[in-house]
């Protein structure tokens, strides 16, 4: 299949293209690095990106951005990031992309398990992973039977709490939670939020 | 208690209303009519309305617009419609409503089962509701131990169902929908999505 890795240069990302390049033919999509870029926010630039990479067979987007803060500090603006970068940056991934992919094609889209389970700090974050859960759960039923989605709920990254100095122990690694994304890519579901946690064993 | 009702003219908020007047002192607040006004999509005219209604033990909000219409016809804008005015209105009541009400105050919001129950054309509506779960789920571990918040996610209403033309017999009525919300305002509950099927028997 020829896969377009949005968020290629991520964490989750990079090893999305290492895990998906053994068997597939991987676009990898930047921000402002790699052969191609995105940014997801502007449905412009979505566009450009579809009209320019070809045919393809599947689209994983693991990137997209929001706010972690305080409850009392957080701002309007604050939750707005999160709902037109990380929520509806994807969104308007598929409901663009739709019109571009090969028929049996899928979506993988990135969520976050404080969708479900939140902690002090994550009320924008949660709203936007909340959402898009909702989302996907949704547009499955009008994409099928041409058109897949899923979204991938990862718990923290091994990777992304080393370089933000947390203790790390408890985090997944990213080449493994990148198995679960394999897993959407490769199978037969649609509408279905998946937890690395509950489809891998560590 | 004095609890503000927003959206106290609409199916649910005319039920809220008799339901709660039994044992507290309702303020009403519609979008153009009643005794107050706000348009929850504008900051403004949320502070406005927090300015002028005086002291209060609870803020019920049943308002809030989102678009419902076939995956392939709903535009951006349909998607910001409710991530601006059902979502964003609906967390800016909460927002900032917080430095308005009175210790152990609680908010009460609206969500629905499309949030978990998709069906064909909810997909932005699911979105929105799925969003606004995570919000309460999330922003009620910062505003504890001082205010409660929880969402009322309503199946739908037999009332609405008759004046759109549907069959309504597997509607709950009006009346039986806001004891969800008497039960979210009097309890002690916080950061729970209260789904009235499964708090009332028929």
């Amino acid at each position: 299949m020829r896969v377009i890795v949005i968020g290629a240069t991520g964490t989750i990302g990079q090893a999305l293209v290492k895990t998906l390049s053994v068997h597939h033919d991987v676009v990898k999509v930047g921000h402002k690095d790699g052969g191609f870029h995105v940014d997801i926010a502007s449905v412009d630039s979505i566009k450009t990106l579809y009209d320019s990479v070809g045919s393809f067979d599947a689209v994983v987007c693991a990137a997209g951005l929001a706010k972690f803060g305080r409850f009392e500090e957080l701002k309007e603006a604050d939750y707005l990031l999160g709902l037109t970068n990380k929520l509806m940056g994807q969104v308007n991934l598929v409901r663009i992309g739709r019109q571009y992919l090969k028929d049996k094609g899928c979506f993988t889209l990135t969520s976050g398990i404080l969708s479900q389970e939140p902690m002090k700090g994550s009320a924008s974050i949660s709203m936007v992973n909340a959402g898009l859960d909702g989302f996907v759960r949704a547009a499955a039923l009008e994409l099928a039977p041409h058109l897949r989605i899923n979204a991938v709920s990862p718990p923290w990254v091994k990777e992304t709490m080393e370089a933000m100095g947390m203790e790390s122990s408890s985090g997944m690694p990213a080449e493994k939670v990148a198995l679960a994304y394999l897993n959407a890519v490769e199978g037969t579901r649609t509408g279905q939020i998946l937890d690395p946690r509950s489809l891998i064993k560590n």
